[in-house]
């Protein structure tokens, strides 16, 4: 590991589809220092667009079955319309962004999703070793931004839809072996709340011990499971810090950081 | 300019949308040797999807007329489906591919086409200044094939329409300090034909003198005109060769050569 930070970021759905909480979002981006990778997610004009082409979009869990017509339109909304809208809006505030699907450069690989209960269709799992940790040192030594969409490949000519959180943490996991890895999710409340209902609750700070101590008072539940131990294994997987907070707050203190102590 | 030869491959929609005749190209591609960018056009997928949208697809001259929605469309259809198709199937061919917009990495800023007679919309113009040659540089060092498609952006967060043909071209000519550039475009004959009903009638070379004998006899007239202008207009600014002819042959002799001398 050398001395070089990189961060992460990740932003959801709910910023791609909210064109000026977007441009704020990557206006603040581009004031921040150091070396960064951006991962999107997909937002719901996929969604729209297939109800208006007569299809109809199918979710389970959350996650989208993804037949070949379906694939067809995520990959063009993903790595299409969002990734280069938001990269030409990078160039646009000096950000010199370079768009990326996992094959491009064989950047993510992984594997269609084994059928077992359901048939999920052409969705891929992927892991840290999918991610072509080299190429994305060479283009951030080239001084480029990365801009990772949720669209990966399996080697074999077939293209997946995967999910960007998923795509977040493997790359900061895969990248820790040579920077320290900063991964930052962007969502839309103000960090991990004491009070749910109260956005300025924003616990600073939380290690795996005051972790435990959070889930046994039922502080952090619900929703925020999942996304606090995903947090933490990728901690335990050599990623210095993990940041959730609110996009508008790119840059400034108000977020939960989370570390192993 | 030193002693590598870089070669520039256009391909256009008469290929991309016949998915064998695309494979078997790709294919070959990937079997010949040497440094290689790709160079797409669009195909018909965009205008089918437009009517399927009820939207009416308008083209003047050749030249698709480009409002907002026409835009997202063409930039959803080339730099999302095909130029991801196109990366994943070279992927599958051994062919480490990196597909681009002019976006990514600034590697092609353009200009709004102004309106004279004629609004074309986000159509873009571009020049060999236009192209980011030192990018495509690393790229190509990096053991990587770029994959352009015929989206540009104006550095000012606007993403443009535009041809591949000129890209292609801009590409070669932007190139020709740093490489000895071959500029290969593919199609649906088998070269310039002395006899345009006969396929086996293929002119080997033609150069500067040649090329005027031909025009003056008639043998070279229509639409091999303007392409054959651009050709020669490559060559006069460092080109060392422009290669037509189809895509099938791709790896063999059989084409034409168009060189000064």
């Amino acid at each position: 590991m050398n001395n070089s930070v990189v961060t992460i970021y990740k932003i959801g759905g709910g910023i791609i589809d909210d064109a000026a909480e977007l441009s704020q979002f990557l206006e603040l981006l581009a004031q921040t220092a150091g070396l960064k990778i951006l991962v999107h997610g997909g937002g719901k004009g996929a969604s729209t667009m297939m109800r208006e082409l007569g299809l109809t979009p199918q979710l389970i869990n959350g996650r989208r079955v993804t037949d070949a017509a379906t694939l067809d339109i995520v990959t063009m909304f993903y790595a299409g319309k969002t990734n280069k809208q938001v990269v030409a809006e990078l160039q646009r505030c000096g950000v010199n962004a370079l768009g990326l699907s996992g094959a491009d450069g064989n950047v993510i690989r992984g594997v269609k999703r084994p059928v077992k209960d359901i048939d999920y269709g052409y969705v891929g799992d992927l892991e840290p070793a999918s991610v072509n940790a080299g190429l994305l040192q060479q283009l951030l030594s080239a001084g480029l931004l990365p801009v990772l969409c949720p669209i990966i490949h399996d080697g074999q000519g077939q293209l997946l839809n995967t999910n960007a959180d998923t795509i977040a943490s493997a790359v900061a996991v895969a990248l820790a072996g040579a920077y320290t890895v900063k991964l930052h999710y962007c969502f839309e409340k103000n960090g991990v709340l004491r009070d749910v209902a109260d956005e300025q609750s924003v616990i600073p700070q939380i290690d795996a011990a005051s972790y435990a101590d959070l889930k046994q008072q039922g502080i952090i539940a619900d929703g925020m499971l999942p996304k606090l131990e995903n947090a933490f294994a990728a901690l335990q997987q050599g990623v210095s810090e993990v940041i959730i907070g609110h996009a508008r707050n790119v840059g400034n203190s108000l977020h939960t950081v989370l570390c192993l102590k």
